[in-house]
């Protein structure tokens, strides 16, 4: 079963925004066995929502689409569908009785404008939107499917789980569709690829494999498509092991891991805790560990040491090492990651220091220079990173490579 | 002039990754005068690519493709548009020294699947790509452009900041595209759009007005087509005072502006410096804060508690006030910003304790129960909010309404 995804608003198509709902509609379409073909970003004007719904549904039998709903002006997939289905706007009780119910229960009154949001035209099956004011609605035409949902993340997300993903579930019998990620760091993808040369020789029909490199790792996507789950998860499985054997080296994850979860899963198992200590990385690394859910059960605390004074008043660095060797500089950074496990009495910690850019270089130390410190019950160790020039970017790689030292360092040290 | 993206990859279509591609080009355009007209996602299958290629050049002139191109053997894109132009490859002995430079920068040897990189299709200008592997390449058709790069962010970035956007310049001459964006907080999109119903109705030809809602705050886009530049921005201006006469009161920033940034400018201006104290936000307010260049200006520090020693030992919370009160309450988020304070010696500071979720709630404080306190040198304020049950969500949205809140107070006490 194919589907289409249509996103309609002149704020995806001038950058303002990044459409984030189609890359989640995709994932959940696939769960349930419909495979997205193709996502097109349409601005808001009737003439071209239109003409992409037609192309649409030359090709595929389901099209979702997300946008233009919503009590102003600028909306207008409303009417636009209610012209393409030739039908006219019916006033309905129940979706006006929602909008109440919700205004109500955040202590606002209901404005004329949003009275006009329980109009839906009637040739639809309106959809009832608990998280917002504009209803989704669902349409059928010749045995295709045709459902507009509002472009608020949450709330079509809240109708994707609530409404449109059941009713699909129950209209079509659907096909399985299988996938797998491994998560690679520390080689290229073209050193990975010939490394998988035999393997992808062999692959089995119906088995697709592909790269997804970016900063600093490459994810290996395994795809399945068929009929026979059983066989399909036998064969995905023996596809997995062997890439395990081949890539052994490389491999820290799997599917959507977050390395803050597994280092999270790695503290649980061992029962360790961890504090962190950072400057260049400014709360970041904090913030990789702290989003995962249950996280408190072994992070214990951090300590953002921006300024001189905070270094020496806070993690009690003596000011003649700043002083000698700099704050960007192995001993201050060492020192660091030992002082916030005592202080906060942890088993691990972690900490930075770097400079961040675009100011602060020297030719000694230009941008990108950052020093980490990894503590365990075994002992401290420093690691020099040289990055780029990109700010974010920096903050980004420094923190996610801290905490891969420290996966490692864990993984070899359990081995002891 | 006109244009489309056409990004190419499954791991678009399955949700694995998010395109964020095509929002960066849209906006890189804009800035040129070339307006994205659609944004198409495909498989990387050569009759899809082709049917997407054809179907965009019936509409544009510019066809701009991500992705598809690299060492690997999931890469279709160069092939498919060799046959397309119906060429073949020829080996391109200066993109072979790039790719040889870059790898031995690296401390690398080219690998035959690296060498085959540097052909390309005779039909093409090839772009030289100083940050990868794999080359733009550049075709022209009956008038039509049609370019492909690499789908690495910074590898596209790179090619089109050096290479396609001069080279559009110069081919053709450019119409002129201005958007303005007004930043609001605090009122609902029908509310705002009730305020604005006169505006609207008397909105000049070639502009256009748009209502983007995100969780906590609406922007408000101005966009305006044309070909007289001094007269458009006149008129722009002139919109955007009137609407900032209109919705004053919720106002908080313009185009890109992040709060941190805001904030950030504030203190500079009024020589204030700034720490945090983060529970709940697990050093996101941090993060916000230390991502903007430059912000080591005013931002000392932070200390994240998330565990009752961190409170006592970093904080010097009195146990009995937090086994008394809870973690989670008034008192102990105003004394961990005063602390704070007073420890790294800031000006302001900001505290947050809360139930980030989706564990930990209880019937008294459920799972979104936030106490946010914030400093300035006129005293400690304090806040609860009320947030919801999803954990990431909760983080980022007492975050910036932590920051939000102190970004009022130090625009009403600089008014005393």
């Amino acid at each position: 079963m194919l589907a289409e995804i249509i996103t309609i608003g002149d704020e995806i198509l001038i950058g303002q925004i990044v459409d984030t709902n189609s890359a989640w509609m995709g994932k959940e379409l696939n769960q349930i066995g419909v495979r997205v073909h193709q996502i097109s970003s349409v601005s808001d004007a009737k003439e071209h929502i239109i003409s992409a719904l037609n192309e649409a549904l030359e090709r595929v039998d389901i099209v979702l689409m997300t946008g233009g709903l919503g009590p102003t002006r600028d909306d207008i997939t409303k009417h636009t569908l209610c012209e393409y289905f030739d039908s006219h706007l019916v006033f309905n009780e129940e979706i006006f009785k929602d909008v109440e119910h919700l205004f109500h229960s955040r202590g606002r009154v209901v404005s004329p404008v949003n009275r006009a949001q329980a109009e839906v035209p009637a040739a639809c099956t309106p959809l009832p939107n608990k998280q917002g004011t504009a209803p989704g609605m669902w349409f059928e035409k010749e045995g295709k499917i045709i459902v507009s949902m509002p472009g608020v993340p949450y709330e079509m997300k809240h109708l994707m789980q609530e409404q449109v993903i059941p009713r699909i579930k129950s209209k079509y019998e659907l096909p399985i569709i299988l996938h797998h990620t491994i998560l690679t760091q520390g080689i290229g993808e073209s050193m990975l690829a010939e490394k998988l040369v035999e393997f992808e020789d062999n692959m089995p029909e119906g088995f697709k494999l592909a790269y997804l490199p970016s900063p600093g790792m490459v994810r290996l996507r395994l795809s399945a498509f068929g009929l026979d789950r059983v066989a399909m998860e036998k064969t995905l499985l023996r596809l997995i092991e062997t890439i395990k054997k081949v890539a052994a080296d490389f491999i820290y994850g799997e599917n959507e891991q977050q390395i803050g979860e597994i280092i999270g899963e790695m503290l649980l198992e061992k029962k360790l805790s961890i504090s962190t200590a950072e400057s260049c990385t400014g709360g970041f690394i904090s913030h990789l560990l702290t989003r995962i859910p249950g996280s408190s059960a072994y992070f214990m605390g951090s300590t953002i040491t921006y300024s001189y004074k905070s270094k020496t008043e806070v993690l009690a660095i003596p000011a003649e090492l700043i002083n000698e060797n700099g704050a960007v500089s192995e001993e201050v950074v060492r020192l660091m990651a030992d002082n916030v496990k005592k202080k906060l009495g942890t088993d691990c910690s972690i900490a930075t220091s770097g400079i961040a850019g675009p100011g602060g270089g020297t030719p000694s130390k230009p941008v990108g220079t950052v020093w980490v410190a990894v503590s365990t019950p075994k002992g401290t160790s420093t690691h020099l990173l040289r990055l780029g020039d990109d700010r974010q970017r920096n903050i980004q790689v420094a923190s996610e490579t801290a905490l891969n030292i420290l996966r490692k360092r864990l993984m070899e040290e359990s081995l002891d």
